[in-house]
């Protein structure tokens, strides 16, 4: 399977779990990622809440993200009042969501180890249980 | 061009106008129409506003909408608090945008006409200018 039928698969396994909670609702973004305009992989919302969602599977025990695809996340999420959120599955592990502030900043990337998302991230059901978080990102 | 081309580039030229405001952002969501959950095309949001957009393009007088795919777009509408629009554009004719209160219903699908979408579709221009029109949606 290529890499990107893996991250589809990744982001359709995450509308899943959103539709089947009856209340939310979970659609992927065409192009995310390559085209010219700020977007996340899914954009996921109940009649409260809107999030902006990036997805990353990884086999190792660290997950890099480009600067370029966080800025863009934080973009989005500012212009459209959106709770930008990080979803990392390790293998072998639940998804964990997980806000830009708990990744690590190196020089020309964001990081997270699997050590590091198991005591930040939170599991999906967690997500769900949270009111807005948008004022912290106005 | 492909029927499934064309679509896509009406909705891109979609995209680009929300974008050239500055102050609105839209992003086409993958597999909508084919995707077994309700999903609009275009995903339109600023930080008061969201809208869920069907997009249709006409060569003839007249634009028939599925009723499956208006009841989606309501659906999604309803479920995230999202106003619902359809944007059509006939040929030699800019875009206009219209509610589905306004589409005229038949026994198998909705329609409207060149005519009729000149007097009750507004342009791409007022549309950014009302308020949010969510609540006569809830």
């Amino acid at each position: 399977m290529s890499l990107k039928s893996k991250g589809i698969n990744a982001e359709r396994e995450i509308i899943h779990m959103f539709w089947q909670t009856q209340e939310w609702t979970a659609c992927r973004v065409a192009g995310s990622g390559s085209i010219k305009y700020p977007a996340p992989d899914i954009i996921a919302a109940n009649i409260h809440r809107k999030l902006a969602i990036e997805c990353k599977t990884s086999k190792n025990k660290y997950q890099y993200l480009d600067k370029k695809e966080i800025h863009e996340l934080l973009e989005y999420s500012k212009k459209t009042n959106t709770e930008p959120w990080i979803a990392i599955k390790f293998k072998k592990t639940e998804w964990k969501f997980i806000q830009v502030q708990n990744l690590k900043k190196t020089e020309k990337h964001y990081v997270t180890t699997k050590a590091a998302l198991k005591e930040k991230g939170i599991c999906f059901e967690d997500l769900l249980k949270i009111n807005s978080v948008c004022e912290t990102f106005k």
